[in-house]
């Protein structure tokens, strides 16, 4: 579904992004040839307009979102991405300047990830901007980290810090001080986990989007295993810290983190300790999987004792 | 990206439509094993409310719409679809019977055209609704057919009737009859013409999504010649005929028929007649390609003289 000015507005912003089997953006669909020995992962996700990044946001750095958050799910995979489509759904307000900086962002986010446009879809709207991408990954047969491996007695692991994309949110709403821009930043564009290979070491894996808990929730559901949380050794970044516990129940209940959750046994917690060495990504142990309570999540204080939370806090049951 | 609400959404609407590969749409990615010696064609469409469809379109029909326009493409290069990326960007009006419908609209043409959920994403908007499709097909290495590969000298053929579907969409607004909703059904409900087998046989096909003229368009720009269409050859449907001469612009140049236009060598016309009558998809010759006029589209009218086209008519240059 391509007119005239759509012809254009592809050629001049998106045919210099588009990998070889794109068959340059001109076909009814790109062509991938099977690697052997590997699986395709395939991932889609949607991002809109004041739900996931905000009007102001610079066009650049709402490509860089858009694609990082389905990078994530590439590393949550252990695959490694090569291509993506991507469909633009564009309000008629958006100039050439906005699309102008917005392709330089994919192209700056391509070369650095090594990924490369494959086609994909314009079409005009009254509504909000929305953007999807398709990613496509290629993983060793097999060997692709799954959410419902964990294995009761498994160390919880966790990427970076956790709670920084929620308070970079609230940051931008000017309710809470970021002197330094370090939250908005992390809030805008993500940092997928690109760099650690999990696959021989790891049970299972996913990314963090929805919230720490939350996601714990998920992973030990699809395992069919409870999920303890200590909340004393979850990392939170300096900038996270200074703003004191009032912000705590936010961190580990607000989204857009895009950092791993990961699943391994404990006999393997030096050969995790080692790849986070070599990849520089920091990993930190947060807690670990139980036959009790299977589905469930438990979240200890730093007093050892069961804690309730909610976005606006955390208190004693 | 996934909420809580968003897990029950999926879970009662779209988890009975999932494929194998869709690990339950549980997971981060889809996976999928290669098929030794093809190529997987991937294409992505969106369809916007009150841009493709209108608000108070059935939502089964509009599912039918959105999966179709998608397989139009698969026909379009000679790929055998399988499964398929579904992003959702729903507005909070749409109800539970909303998506019960609109689910079993997919489950439908799921089980027609042999094709299965393999994964996507939901968010919320304030804006209208938004649909995107991403497909996938298989097509034996080397055989995907191309839109620049037509050759001067070879017949331009279309499959079906033209211009129904935007006959269908002025019809729904109530500006021409329609008394037994055939035009109606036509804009709502494409036909993807996967029944062909063209490979071997053609040179070259597009689907039309544009409009006849503005697709032969693409398709002499794509192969660099020129097509010559001869107006008295197009197919033109009873409902479309009787409503007489002053559609026929609207029909050659009004979008959403998705019918094939294929290039194929005169010495293979016998061969696609017989490919026409083993499918059961008509198939009608309209015009040639030459090496004149490169990327350009001479229509000639009935007299055989060149007129030029609007959608509000035609008339001798």
């Amino acid at each position: 579904m391509t007119g005239a000015g759509e012809f254009d507005f592809i050629a001049r912003y998106f045919r210099p992004l588009a990998g070889r089997e794109a068959l340059d953006l001109r076909d009814d669909a790109a062509l991938i040839a099977p690697r052997p020995g590997h699986e395709l992962a395939i991932s889609t996700d949607t991002i809109v307009e004041n739900v996931h990044f905000l009007t102001d946001d610079p066009p650049a750095t709402i490509a860089q979102k858009l694609l990082r958050v389905n990078l994530s799910d590439c590393a949550a995979m252990g695959a490694v991405p090569f291509g993506y489509f991507l469909n633009i759904v564009r309000p008629r307000r958006l100039d050439d300047a906005w699309f102008e900086s917005f392709s330089a962002g994919l192209a700056a986010d391509q070369d650095l990830f090594d990924v490369r446009l494959l086609g994909g879809d314009t079409t005009s709207t009254q509504g909000p901007l929305v953007l999807s991408v398709t990613i496509l990954a290629w993983v060793a047969q097999g060997c692709a980290l799954r959410r419902d491996r964990v294995q009761s007695g498994d160390d919880i692991w966790v990427t970076g810090f956790i709670g920084d994309a929620a308070l970079g949110l609230r940051a931008l709403r000017g309710e809470i001080p970021d002197p330094d821009g370090y939250l908005t930043d992390r809030y805008r564009v993500p940092q997928p986990r690109m760099g650690l290979t999990l696959t021989g070491i790891a049970h299972a894996a996913m990314d963090v989007s929805d919230g720490l808990i939350q996601d714990c929730g998920h992973l030990a559901a699809e395992s069919g295993v409870g999920i303890v949380v200590e909340v004393g050794k979850i990392p939170l970044s300096p900038a996270a810290l200074i703003l004191g516990d009032e912000v705590l129940g936010e961190c580990l209940t607000g989204g857009d983190d895009y950092e791993l959750l990961v699943a391994c046994a404990p006999a393997c917690r030096i050969q995790l300790e080692r790849e986070s060495v070599r990849s520089g990504i920091k990993m930190t142990r947060i807690g670990h999987a139980t036959a009790e309570n299977p589905g469930g999540v438990t979240v200890l204080g730093r007093d050892g004792a069961p804690v309730g939370l909610s976005s606006r806090g955390w208190q004693h049951f």
